[in-house]
């Protein structure tokens, strides 16, 4: 058996595990003040070209997103997002736990356009009734999305200016951030995010790591006292080291965007077998996931040899499943997929 | 200058202010344990045909949104509406302050539709990541709606069945129950409500009080130590006397019907005299609310003898306005309008 | 049967009850725009010696300091408060329901003492570990306190003085401020609490109105969007004139304070019958509440003929009891006690 | 230099690490579905003999608490806990940022006592404005305790009664059960924990692990639909693996118990060392936390050779340091300790 599953069926990059070992007797001080998280925070202001960013760790993904938004946003705000967004749909109402909305705005592709962006916030500054509405106050944006689409540069910047003309955070999570800077069809870049967001995060969850995500606030803007708001959120890990290791590992001689770039090159190759195969996509992506429509029976055929995810159901023959690779799938995990027949 | 910006410019039925008057310095011990809050209750129980319903008295009509939903949802919960829902637009995130999310559908004329839930509800159940997703855990709806309109029997009858096929309460915002109940066009009573909904609250603050609301549990499904919850919510009256006397005086010899139809009758006429000036109704309603298209220039200068609730812009020349009558909307009152020549 | 249960058992100032009847037509804009709350608003200003404070108007106590203490503090503050701090004791939570932590310190007849609280701020400043700590952010006093004692203008000066020491804004919860005001024993003004606290709130519910309490801000320090963060908080009332109109009526002629001194009168000579009937005070206070000891049996017949409120068991013969003066307190009331006999 | 600063400074057992390398690239499904973590559970309920046990795992302690405690309070209620409790002090508010009271009682060497329990429950319950009040929902006490003591049998016995005859349930946190258990001074057994409590956790963190806590429901008393309360708190693992694979390990061939022992044996040689040092306890406890007092010369002197824990100041002259000993403290750890000289 396979796995198409998704980026986070394995464990670690073995690089990872090798640290871990290497390092395990070591005392470190815990909640981040040991040397392996120093020197992570290091490596990633450096891979960002960014001497003045503030660099914390954290354990997940939805974790990131409450703590980022919750600590960011003023009582009295909200959180725009397309309504495909990982906060409005499958973080269970991580955010609103927080005490504040999502403001789902309708998306493309899994995108938010510029011009639904502006045209939302002039409304909602033209409003009378606005006294009485949640103030939007921060931008969240997937990159790559959850379909696997990615925003252009173009894209990225008009909404970098729509947030700045309103002095609104824009915010990008990056659970798989990797995939999205190494597909060979984005003109973004590292750098560019670092410029055009406020704070971002790198995944490492679904990049190879056991688990962490780095966040990046870009100029000054972390939250105060942010060690102790994490806390209080029940997100401070006691051993720091856990996630610093893995980070000063993963931006150690560029390996997050080798890992990433292999998982593009499989990921090249499995749709080349989707279109051989002559499955439909449902969204054929430049990144690591692909989602394909699928008749039930082929897709009970399927799950016999390769897993992957049931996504939901297309129409009452169909199924909409995806196919993800990620930095451990291989060669012979493709060719099992290939030789496939029902 | 008349107005009819809303139905909570002025002050309280003269029936309150008398009662006020007569019973200000009898002794009556606090948070809801007096004799009239007792009395109201009771009264309240006889008009709804249902000596079982437990009635609770609150402040304002935010407030019970939030005290309803927040102590009846489940922790895993959040609260589904139509997209116009008020909980949704214009109470500035109260739902989520209290740490829930609004699942908003899309509404036709304000109301959510059977067939619209229905599918929500069924796609939730077969979505295999809904562990993921906020529970969709009460079904909110309003009566009359935002925009004045009104679920006919056989709505809300539809409406019903779904939420007990599903075992999820249906809530209904009675802001404006009055005006609904009064309405010429209606086919629904207060008993169909009883029976059909599980817990809805009659609106006093649009209907002729100083402010208050009556929440209803139709069933024994109060939530327990309900007095705590709504303490700790800032919601509990010290004086519950306030409100025990404006509902008893409301629910004696008719009063609040009564009332309401008055406002529906004036409401009749303004639809007439609407028709008669030719101005285009973005919304004409069955109730006491009336949403016109007004020229920007005439508006600025209806403003000089009446006042109205400027709503939304509806295009670059021409605004939405609200007109509203109430309890207290006098012949003069329309016929001031009536005269109004730009 | 008369009462001495407590300050909130009837209805309100007759002057309120007027002004209710004769302003009842006039049409007013909602949520605290109405002419009668902008009055209010200059008037308490004028009563504060204070032109640039401002006022906001709220429904009740355990509202007030919800809000006021979760919209100042920050994300990672909790509140300072002597141990039998109404906040602490007998809100239900409400503090905590916003997030945030009440820090009880050791009282002395209900008072926070100043050298308590300067070494729990130097203590929690040498402490290593005060970054997995609740950072104080707020110092909440009540005068009257719970217990009806009152703070020296010494005593005052010195926690205002550590509070500006920490940056930590002081808040006096005043529900009953007016009897303290009025106090015979008091030498602390209205211009010292001005002066000294950076937040306090006038109490209105137990001070003559139906409900409302008056918050005043200092100096330009109320919290940004404040009339959105109290509608998210569910405590907008829709009729602000409500609230406008009985603190417009209670700053009128000095009203509020001719009130609060007719309390502290009567309480004097209750004080008096207290001593000739040899009862025991648990607390004598120079305010309008008095707790006395006393056994059960005499609880059992004093009740059928005067109301109080019953505290708490003191030892197994005997209970603590409260006897209460207000604005509303009669000679005749006085007579009545005086005149019972076991 | 040589750590005794706490018991989380080093890596995780050896055992674990190399438990990770084997199973790196099996595929696993996410969210605590795989096969490591089912097996960590069958083996947790087995060493707890409470086949119908619930087990969870989570990341962290604070998290731990945090989920365990919000999920099963209900809205109007708080947790009893002695005052130094680990939530009570060093959680940054994480109880109350869930909306909670925390009700901290007079503890004594950092225990609740029966008495001082009972005596609270019975005044709160003959409290006649307890519905004014937090709801005791829960019982919190820590085993070993936050300075290192135990709860014998009997205290757990009467403390469990307590609960029983209010029907509270009662938490132990266990973030260093292993130390507790193993201590040479205790008679409580895993299985009296598993009947005399209604919750608790096994800590691994502190015992060996990365991370990670195993929580135990002993009654089908778990709390609905817990992954998704869970993931809206941001606290569910996508890798659960990561989780399930090292309490697999430390419930394999007792290794939990056999590192526990060896911290408790080292600890013993620890406490000779204090002694023949000339020490004195702050503390002297029967499990590896140790408190001392320590002139502040002397202690700057051992910052050279050891690690420790700074505490809190005792007086002008002293510090208390607390020296940890942990499942990785060597002989050779002790014997540079011993050989210390200022």
């Amino acid at each position: 058996m396979v796995s198409f599953q998704c980026d986070y069926t394995t464990g670690a990059h073995p690089a990872i595990l090798r640290r871990f070992a290497e390092t395990n007797m070591i005392p470190q001080p815990g909640y981040g003040d040991d040397e392996f998280t120093l020197s992570a925070k290091e490596k990633i202001r450096a891979a960002c070209g960014c001497p003045e960013a503030e660099v914390e760790l954290l354990v997940g993904g939805t974790q990131t997103n409450a703590v980022v938004i919750s600590t960011m946003l003023h009582d009295y705000e909200g959180v725009v997002t397309a309504d495909t967004g990982h906060i409005n749909v499958h973080e269970a109402g991580a955010i609103e736990f927080g005490g504040h909305k999502v403001l789902a705005l309708s998306g493309k592709d899994a995108k938010l356009a510029a011009p639904v962006l502006q045209e939302f916030l002039e409304a909602f500054y033209e409003n009378p009734s606005r006294d009485h509405m949640v103030y939007p106050g921060m931008v969240y944006i997937t990159f790559p999305t959850e379909l696997g689409t990615l925003y252009t540069l173009e894209e990225l910047t008009a909404l970098s200016a729509i947030c700045r003309q309103y002095q609104i955070p824009l915010y990008m999570d990056g659970a798989r951030l990797g995939y999205g800077l190494a597909s060979r069809q984005t003109d973004v870049t590292l750098q560019d995010i670092v410029r055009l967001t406020d704070v971002f995060y790198i995944g490492g969850t679904k990049v190879g790591a056991l688990c962490g995500e780095a966040v990046v606030f870009t100029h000054g803007n972390r939250p105060p006292h942010f060690l102790t708001q994490i806390k209080r959120r029940g997100a401070l890990l006691a051993k720091g080291r856990v996630l610093g290791l893995q980070f000063d590992t993963l931006f150690t001689d560029d390996l997050y965007m080798k890992i990433s770039r292999h998982a593009i090159d499989m990921a090249e190759q499995l749709k080349e077998i989707i279109r051989d195969k002559g499955w439909e996509f449902y969204r054929e992506s430049p990144t690591n996931q692909q989602f394909i429509l699928i008749p039930d029976e082929e897709m009970e055929a399927l799950g016999k040899t390769v897993q992957f995810e049931p996504w939901e159901r297309y129409d009452k023959d169909r199924y909409i499943i995806r196919l993800a690779t990620s930095w451990c799938t291989t060669q012979e995990d493709l060719d099992t997929l290939a030789a496939f027949t029902r």
